[in-house]
């Protein structure tokens, strides 16, 4: 077994142990992953942020600035970006990565982004096990940008203790969001690039929306406008998701979101696992080669074939 | 235990017993899944052929064609069709279903249509199923009408033993076909509605494409033309699926197909199995709900949870 304090001291003292590390556990390899399972019961300190919206909203913009700000209260942050893959734009994006780049000298901020292309249904757990390992690593605050709603099941939703949806004017009118659903996962609502047309009319709309009940919870969810470029409205962005990680302490919440989070992280799992297994050649399992040849020989059928090698999900007794 | 040959015989006797079980197994009744069971060990007797096509094919009309000729050499007959779900256009499908009306008085002839929609990706499963209960039942020929190719990962070209393409002038000039990789399944192909503008370029093109080695075996793959309406030419389809019958026996292909029925089955069952169990909720699984307590307790990752759970999948061993 590793120990797992001596694991975090090296984390911590070595500037390339992490990276590393979360190199190793993206790629699966067994030796890190035992590593993660050492870390694992030191995780569910950090405060998860899930900052997610349509592509062009600006939320790297906003993302750069916040940690600025989180900066300047000292408090070390995380940012895990996963990246859509798709060709970003240029100019805006580029800034961000130069901002992001200026903060690599600062130890207090650890900037990361995954890849989401070519993974055979595993970005959710990839996701997942790189925000366990941030977490252990002991960043207090952790913010994960993606874009939109998880498409396998398991999204930023489920992960975070906080979604933070980012909106902007010119994107569709809000109405879009709201049909969409988006904005029922959030527990904090922005509506970045203040600075146009259409922002005011774009929160009113947004803030009676929330007003006709479409919280999850009983709370009620801040509508705010922000400029992640001149700075505006970023400081209330901030305050929002701490006003947030403090209500969830207060009203219990965050145990009920992290039961929550489990659940969701263990049936995604499963679905990866299902995924993958089916991918391969049924001959890297001698129990699905022995089950299919039961069925070949017509000794039992299919469906009993599958309750055989589901039973331990089923609860039920195999003869 | 229910004895099978008692039950085969009651399915023979009393001509509301096989529809009545088939109804049960679709619905999973698990009293008609214990029949099943009992039944199993008599199925693998009957030649199963799928045919596939797009709608507007004329692939109704050509099964139709094809039963009044089967009936005349005495053979009985049993015909699945999956019903898209879709309004079907007009005439000839009603034509179609006057004359498989007529045959309901023949008990040499057995026709059942499955709906597809509102399930819960069971569609591969059930049409097993009742293929396995017809094929129990003494039918020495099933055919299965299915539109197109599974989406689902087990489709009509893993279930059968003969699979016949249908395809038509009009629709498209066959290199659609070639494109969309349908034809790579086909024993038998089929240009129906060969009276129609196109149909002989079409006929002329596709042996071309077959010439260049599509078979997916190394025998040459027929393409005939036909004309379900008039019935020309539907004779030599049936000698074609005959002949491709015995083709089977003669090279041992009969074997290697059943056995990759076989793993197809059991891995469309898995698959639609947990689906079905992450459709619900957790709690309706012990084991389950510990794996997750367990997980949120921080006691073990996600990752681990999942490996216990999926086990006797990966044959590995759990401490």
């Amino acid at each position: 077994m590793v120990n797992a304090s001596q694991l975090v001291e090296r984390l911590r003292d070595d500037k390339r142990a992490l990276p590393r590390l979360m190199t190793l556990v993206e790629n699966e390899d067994p030796f890190a992953l035992q590593m993660l399972d050492a870390l694992f019961p030191l995780t569910g300190r950090a405060h998860v942020v899930g900052i997610t919206g349509s592509p062009g909203t600006g939320k790297s913009s906003l993302i750069a600035s916040l940690v600025d700000r989180i900066r300047i209260s000292g408090r070390p942050v995380a940012v895990l970006a996963i990246d859509p893959s798709s060709p970003v734009s240029g100019g805006a994006v580029l800034g961000d990565r130069i901002r992001m780049l200026a903060r690599f000298a600062d130890s207090g901020v650890y900037v990361r982004s995954m890849a989401s292309r070519g993974r055979q249904g595993g970005l959710a757990w990839a996701t997942a096990e790189l925000v366990h390992l941030l977490d252990a690593a002991g960043f207090p605050l952790i913010l994960v940008e993606t874009v939109g709603t998880g498409q396998d099941g398991t999204d930023i939703a489920v992960l975070a203790d906080s979604v933070v949806v980012v909106q902007s004017p010119g994107l569709g009118d809000g109405v879009q969001a709201i049909k969409a659903g988006i904005l029922e996962i959030g527990d904090v609502v922005v509506v970045n690039k203040s600075d146009q047309p259409g922002a005011d009319q774009m929160v009113r709309l947004l803030r009676n929306s929330f007003g006709l009940g479409q919280s999850s919870s009983n709370r009620a969810v801040p509508v705010l406008a922000s400029n992640a470029l001149s700075g505006e409205g970023v400081d209330s962005v901030l305050a929002a998701i701490d006003a947030h990680c403090d209500w969830l302490d207060q009203n219990g919440d965050r145990a009920v979101r992290r039961e929550r989070g489990a659940r969701a992280e263990v049936l995604s799992g499963l679905r990866t696992s299902l995924e993958r297994r089916l991918a391969q050649r049924p001959e890297s399992s001698p129990a699905l080669t022995n089950a299919i040849a039961r069925v070949t020989r017509r000794e039992m059928t299919p469906r009993r074939a599958v309750e055989m090698l589901t039973a331990p999900l089923t609860g039920s007794n195999v003869s």
